[in-house]
């Protein structure tokens, strides 16, 4: 299994906020690269690439040779090239795997592949979150706490505009009172999406242990099954095909 | 449209808790009804019956005359007999609507049609519930605030297992921090089923002019298209039939 | 209810199939509007564009104007200016409803508001397609024959890359042997979309009745609840909002 | 992982039809161990069972020991007792995986979780069937050819009286122009359940490769985790159990 955690890794290079080095000092891929490697089989290859790689990390032979891409931006989804980005959709569609994390849910990659304006009310006060499982048979829940305690996280609440998920998996409520749907899956063409909020610039999340087990058990969901990544075609069968 | 509010009626006929009558002097199912003729057209038939009634008041002649009902249980789920239970089944797989409340998430004809445990998490405190709307375009949701603001309801938190809804529609956080599916659909059969939380024998949930709104969406919306009640059946077609 | 049909109008224009003209002679998009006026209610507002028209006839003042937009496209859809993709786009996640029509699987706003490929199997040798409802309790499915049976149409098979739909209300099979999920729903942001397969320029298939049915059917269903039309978006509540 | 294949086998009992035991010479059920012995991993444990067994071979300590069960039946439901019936249910809630096949879409376990009639339109001429992928990325399509083609084999047809299910993962076709979800996945409780129609007494279909390809890769999907088997369960939290 071929891992790479992308980041856009603009708040790192900022310094932005100014303690990030202290709890992200490899940055959020960093973090999140090291836990997956922790809760992921031995043989797994995790990497990372950010924006400001030569095509972002995202070449053509790096994607043909990658299982699962996580994705984190967040002030910078404009200056990632549209080319890139249709890139890693006709992946995502030919099965690659998508995690699709926090305010990436603004990513061009994801409002792309879902068609809607993917908006959510916000506030950044710190909140506790509390992340509920609601459907305990899927691959992404096992083994999670119900619920999951995170401290303090940015809230993130409803109205979020996504289609209907393929899987509701984990609903989170805040202190201040909302709840968002924290934890969804889709399905498009050939290629499986896990959308999961919990994760910030501004709080240790992605150093949280349960937080990397929901990560790696999502990258264990959406990796393909092996064989040639294959984009959904058209095809013009004579009537008598099948004898 | 012709509308059966049920209700066990236990809690009003052993005045439990003390205070019932005040908030609910003709008990919560005639709340609930006067509630449906304030949002419901003029022409909308509402009736109500109660577990002493013969036969429940759920006899054949009147399911037949019964385009939707409301059922509401807590105490006397068992008393419910297993006959009656089985008819309105028939009468839902042939298209009558049905909205289940409250605790009748454990009634006889709710887990029958789910196959489900459909256990939860509770707490009575009296605690304050918002009621968060996550598909707006549902005609449920049509008009309704975003939250409904309930001041004090027990609160019913996940896992509420149940089968994957058709839709989801509200989600629920309460002053405790827990979440729960508060509104949610099924198709069985012919018929349109809504499952909704908020309402409780101890607090005037069902006076509260939202909540009333969202059943008569509820009920507008499981009422089946005129015509006859077909049990879906068996058929054995000879092989020419479309000829 | 204000209806619009659209229609490229490229095949009409150049009389491609040569006999066009005589099972459309107001074409598809007039055959369309007639069997809508037919079974929509007498207030109902059915009208009528093109690809040839004024911003193809989809200016804002249209759109703000429009309750349901019927969609046929074919030979055209790169034409189709991008611009007016993304008005009607911003329409439908605001709550305009939206029909796409047959060979509309690979048009600009379905494909955007889908993200995938979109692309099917295809074969034209006018075969029997057979349209069974799987979904009856839908308002859509309401008084359609099982099946409707369809003497010559276009082979349209699986694998149709589309997303899970929200509802899958019918299933063809065509004489070949192939099947296909003619008849989906979809929700994005606010607006309700039926993808509905059946009808194409070489046969008469929009002059069958019960194609009409299915459609005036699927507008009545997609059609929003009156109000204002709204974007989803942003929102940045404080914390005591709810007080 | 260990799997137990339950067959009523009373066709084989009773020699109906004549010539059974030419192609099922160790009875379906051996035919269909036989198919997933070839396809699952070496460590997997496959045995049999069947209604004539004590307990119907379901113990209480067998279930405990089992993973997924695979079940056939059609001339005997009625004689499966109904504590049995109860018995695989819990397990089911539990977290074990069910796959259920052909005419057992009318046993009392597939109806008792599912909550609908489960009727369908059959007919027995020996047609033709095709199986056709349309959710290519889900683990149970995983290297199963488009379509599968099924020399002979009994019509099952829609309508199919089952809630929509969480995957919609095969459907057929059939020489006659009849469609069917033929292969579709639910979650009840904790537990994955997978039902298949291709099957069926007087057709050899389970020696066919790519049905026991099916079938191995729906019992890999339906196996639990490792961990204890827990049914749903009511809890009464107090409100600062969190902390």
């Amino acid at each position: 299994m071929r891992v790479l955690v992308w980041n856009e890794g603009v708040h790192e290079a900022n310094q932005h906020p100014a303690n990030i080095g202290e709890y992200y000092p490899e940055g959020m891929h960093g973090a999140i690269a090291a836990g997956l490697r922790k809760f992921l089989p031995d043989d797994a290859e995790v990497s990372t690439a950010t924006l400001a790689d030569p095509e972002h990390g995202l070449s053509a032979e790096v994607l043909e040779n990658t299982d699962v891409v996580l994705w984190w931006g967040h002030a910078a989804h404009d200056q990632v090239d549209d080319a890139v980005v249709e890139r890693v959709k006709e992946h995502v569609l030919g099965g690659m795997g998508l995690l699709v994390l926090h305010s990436a849910h603004f990513s061009k990659i994801f409002r792309s592949l879902l068609g809607t304006t993917c908006s959510l009310a916000w506030r950044n006060e710190g909140e506790q979150e509390l992340v509920w499982t609601v459907k305990p048979s899927h691959p992404i829940a096992e083994g999670i706490p119900h619920p999951i305690v995170i401290p303090k996280q940015e809230m993130y609440g409803e109205l979020f505009d996504i289609p209907d998920p393929d899987d509701l998996i984990f609903i989170s409520s805040f202190a201040g009172g909302e709840v968002f749907r924290s934890g969804v899956t889709f399905t498009r063409g050939r290629g499986r999406i896990f959308y999961f909020s919990p994760g910030d610039q501004e709080y240790p999340v992605y150093q949280q242990t349960e937080i990397q087990q929901v990560l790696a058990n999502g990258v264990r969901w959406a990796a393909p099954e092996p064989g040639e990544r294959v984009l959904p075609q058209v095809s013009n069968p004579p009537r008598q095909w099948l004898l």
